[in-house]
């Protein structure tokens, strides 16, 4: 008897788990995940090196279900494997076969889609927005060769999700870093929701494309266990990366979910048991039954690394800093760009953290990133032009014991919003930097500039991520010591954060050992008849306007709402004494700061509120000021406007 | 002497005007514009059959330049033949190679990146963030054969750029629907912003992949003019689409902008006169100056297409609609969702409106988008689980005159919000419509559902977008009465809308003659203690809790705010007959309606405001009732937060 005959009947008994349990839940996708049964279980029973009872071992090799949809033949797996789920390593237990009923329940850590934060350690990162699992494996490959350890990482991808751009931004990813210890196994069934796949998703199409694209790539019968087991037993031994391309039958084994469309559909309870019967028929004419062979997988044998750390020691101070990375002239100037303190800061934070690492798109000498590069050449890595690749690519490396710290301009990061939305609800702890935000890009015009971004991320920064925290937290520094002191602050917050830099150089605002704290504010003038709350770069701009409101006998008060979720009541509180009036600047679309003021004033009552953001989609101007000018932004507009409000 | 005898000093002009350009500009893409300078020479003034004093006829031979930033070198030609530019036909003048200088000005039509908005109509769409190029090219020729217009749409992608996924997008959709009219000219100079362009990219790189997504590649000089007219030449001719692998040199003809990195970087002005003597010199190594052959464009030959044009007549009533398309029983049960009601908004405006087409991906059978599909089968195009491409094939389309609804999940859409953004900065006409948003998706999970995105549109829903107009209108159907009436209001508005369609049947909420408009709002209950405001899905829920405060003693206003911007002025106007207060939920998170009328009520003071949004990432509930209580949307939160706001 082969190593292989086990396959069949757990292929046929997972499939029954699987199908049961969307039967039960009412909703899920029982023919996609007939698809995957004897991949999975050769992937989750022989090949993977990985102990059920700890899914949390960072020896183990990793599989990432990019076509999440799916997910009921993983759970089904685990479910006969008793591999552990929960929340945390203290509250967790043995997942068992009558725990899959509970699929999609409220109260069960089996969600409809992959999602390690809600207790399914296995998962590495949420998935079920598709063609993001081949970049979350990407990034894992990548973390753990930065650790020394020896792991693969199976990526099942759907042929039809393959349609998805990013895709083939992982595969360009995964040969530029040799990363060939993924294997990106593709389910080809031929069919997706509203039709057939397209000829351009073929299984000879898909070969074609990843042998263009530098892989080897190898086409087989996706239930055929030999065919199977020599492939997967390939994987991190090839030259280049593997892509095994599997043609499989979508609700294999039971014909009656394969006429019509069984998309995403479960069969009645009541015809459960034909379906079962369709899969023991299936089962018998294979000749299954029994079969021995390996039914457990065998754990990692490589010692377990170090574990990752970092993050006790403190940075050099700002100016420390300044002179020992280039830019100590500044210090005498007075003034540096946000976007270049970034730079500064990333590379300190390097020096005393060394989970730290850095991803960039192609513009390192823009954000200047590139300066972590010069220093720490092994923990950068260059994504080149695929922003969504590279959102991805961060999470599965922070999964994989890192401190991934994504630049790009503000407005190519929206790019890859979607993803940045999975790694939210998959809880991952990556760090968002958008240079050139707002308007004071100035010439390069809207396709550069970040606008819609603050509303974007504070919508985010509102919700709590399902463990006490809020989801995300917005940084917008105003000046470079500012910017220092708040990439810092990203790094010793626990969750995402996403941060706003600018391109102009801007005076220093605050003294060089300033200190900042999450959902914090500073005021950075007194005055008495209006308070002017600024972000970013139109803190300089409001200050400016204070100055000259101060010459027609209006007093403002100026804060620096540097963070979101922010503290409202300083403001209001401030407020009080400016005669309850607020006047909120931002070089963004409608829904940051003003919307945060205005929510917190409009709930209480007793402050008013007036805002100014962006009026106008903008165009390029030669100047900041130009653009300002044009958007309803400039100092005069400023001044009238506080007119206005205080009259 | 060749045909092509005039291309070297032509090239050599044109690339002297691009970089005399930004070093007057003070800032640009020289180096990129001159590695095209040959490319471009022999399409806009021998290949494309167009008339530079008619940008705007629609039969003419379309250039998409996806690498926006090399746009000097397209100004230079347009200059050069004196094409019209400005923000309408009535104000347009010919361009001249004076006004040239004016690039990047706040008042020039010549902005930093190609946008036909500020009144450059050679561009259909405005390019400038990466990869969006070849989808809209796709659009484009998509339309033009859906109106029986024979021309060729030409396309320039940077080699670079080439690594965003939407490029495979793109090329997967041309190949799917048999567009072989339109034509990829790959730029291959191999320099990036940072640092060399990766092997993945490289000229022979590139020819193999699109050789393998099914396009007939070849590569050549892309400065040798016999070869680009040669290949030029076979566009429209050839039996898969014409992918043309162009390998170029970056700053070509001067040797000084080829030293060092300068991508985006002009010379000084007191550098011009030495780079000018260079490409003098060129030229004169090659031969040049001179030279015969056609140096203007031809005219478009075929007749005149007729005039795009519908949207007068007027849609048959909710209830004729519902019977005519296969749901009449709803009318009696009295319950239909939003999305179903779309479908059939989507085919009733097909009949009365020719110039609608409607794209999906792959979800048509869940955003009923297929109700079209089976009504006007040449109008529909499924683009496939491919997002961003798809939003870009639309603005293509919008470009030719096509009146688009692309609609899938509304958080796949969030896979294209770069891309919406750019429809929205060149204001391209399209109408994107999300199915499935909010909580109530239930038992699928926060990967499926959409919940920053009211936030995200409303940041648009603010912002004039450079004619007077708002440059995004949202809509928020609550019923399929709304969604109904609301998908023919985004027909007959000019600018881009976004509808929000919700999973569930929902109960009529209105009459069948309901109307609607452009930030309205209804009155769906009185009463005298609270104004209680929601929006899609919760204008439901916040029904049944106030019939249960009702039932308490506590009498409420119900408003469903169905678009965005709101007109605030009724809410605020009705909550002042409530004690001032108003109540507002929503199933997305922080951002949309709660913000609007906060900040209308911060600004006026007399009213205040509370707001209850998704307050956790949701994860799987079996039914819509469990997420709305696991994210504090419940009726029992909203019966207990409305007992505290009236306290």
């Amino acid at each position: 008897m082969s190593e292989t005959d086990f396959v069949h009947p757990k292929a046929v008994e997972l499939g029954k788990l699987a199908v049961r349990m969307t039967s039960v839940a009412g909703s899920g996708h029982p023919s996609s995940a007939l698809s995957l049964t004897h991949i999975v279980t050769l992937l989750m029973y022989r090949h993977m090196r990985w102990d059920p009872s700890d899914p949390w071992d960072e020896r183990a090799d990793r599989l990432v279900l990019s076509e999440g949809h799916a997910v009921p033949i993983i759970y089904a797996a685990y479910a006969d494997l008793g591999g552990m789920v929960g929340r945390s390593r203290e509250d967790a237990h043995a997942l068992t076969v009558t725990d899959v009923e509970q699929l999609r329940e409220l109260q069960s850590e089996l969600d409809g889609h992959p999602n390690p934060a809600e207790g399914f350690p296995f998962f590495d990162a949420a998935t079920g927005s598709l063609g993001q699992g081949l970049s979350v494996g990407a990034g894992l490959a990548a973390a753990a060769r930065t650790r020394g350890i020896e792991k693969r990482i199976f990526v099942l991808i759907g042929d039809g999700e393959a349609r998805e751009g990013q895709i083939w931004e992982a595969a360009d990813f995964v040969v530029d870093h040799k990363l060939s210890n993924v294997c990106a196994v593709f389910n080809c069934n031929g069919e997706g929701q509203a039709d057939d796949v397209s000829a351009q998703q073929s299984a000879d199409a898909l070969e074609r494309k990843m042998a263009a694209f530098g892989w080897e790539a190898v086409q087989i019968d996706g239930h055929d266990p030999a065919a199977l087991d020599e492939q997967l037993g390939r994987v991190g031994s090839t030259r280049k990366p593997l892509a095994i391309i599997a043609r499989t039958v979508k609700g294999w084994g039971a014909p009656s979910l394969q006429e019509g469309n069984w998309h995403g559909k479960p069969p009645k309870r009541s015809d459960l048991e034909k379906v079962e019967a369709e899969l023991d028929e299936t089962l018998s004419k294979l000749g299954g039954g029994g079969g021995s062979g390996t039914t457990r997988p065998t754990a990692p044998a490589q010692a377990r690394p170090a574990r990752a750390s970092g993050g006790e020691k403190a940075m050099v101070s700002f100016e420390e800093a300044c002179e020992r990375n280039g830019f100590g002239a500044a210090l005498k100037e007075g003034k540096l760009a946000t976007r270049r303190a970034y730079g500064v800061a990333l590379t300190e934070l390097g020096r005393v953290d060394p989970r730290v690492v850095a991803l960039d798109g192609d513009v390192r000498n823009s954000t200047f990133s590139d300066m972590f590069l010069k220093a720490f050449p092994d923990r950068f890595f260059e994504c080149k032009i695929a922003e969504q690749n590279m959102v991805s690519v961060a999470v599965g490396m922070a999964a994989g014991g890192k401190l991934p710290f994504v630049s790009t301009f503000a407005k190519f990061l929206s790019r890859a919003y979607d993803q940045v939305e999975l790694a939210l609800i998959g809880r991952a702890n990556i760090k968002l930097v958008g240079s050139h935000a707002g308007v004071s890009l100035g010439p390069d015009g809207p396709s550069q500039m970040s606008l819609p971004d603050v509303a974007y991320f504070r919508s985010f920064s509102r919700v709590d991520d399902g463990s006490g925290r809020n989801a995300c937290t917005v940084f917008l520094p105003s000046d470079a010591v500012a910017a220092y002191r708040l990439t810092e602050l990203m790094a010793r917050h626990d969750g995402m954060c996403y941060m706003r830099t600018h391109r102009p150089d801007v005076s220093f605002l605050y003294p060089f050992d300033a200190s900042f704290e999450v959902g914090g504010s500073h005021r950075l003038r007194e005055g008495a008849d209006l308070t002017l709350v600024g972000s970013g770069y139109m803190v300089t701009v409001a200050l400016e306007a204070a100055e000259r409101l101060a010459g027609e006998g209006v007093g403002c008060n100026v804060f620096d709402a540097y963070t979101l979720p922010l503290n409202c009541e300083p403001v209001l509180s401030a407020a009080k004494e400016t005669n309850g009036r607020i006047l909120v600047v931002e070089d963004n679309y409608a829904g940051g700061v003003h919307a945060e003021l205005a929510e917190a004033a409009a709930a209480a009552g007793d402050v008013r509120v007036a805002g100014m953001t962006c009026r106008r989609v903008p165009k390029s101007g030669r100047t900041a000021e130009d653009v300002l000018r044009l958007v309803g932004l400039s100092v005069d507009d400023i001044v009238s406007k506080a007119r206005e409000v205080v009259a």
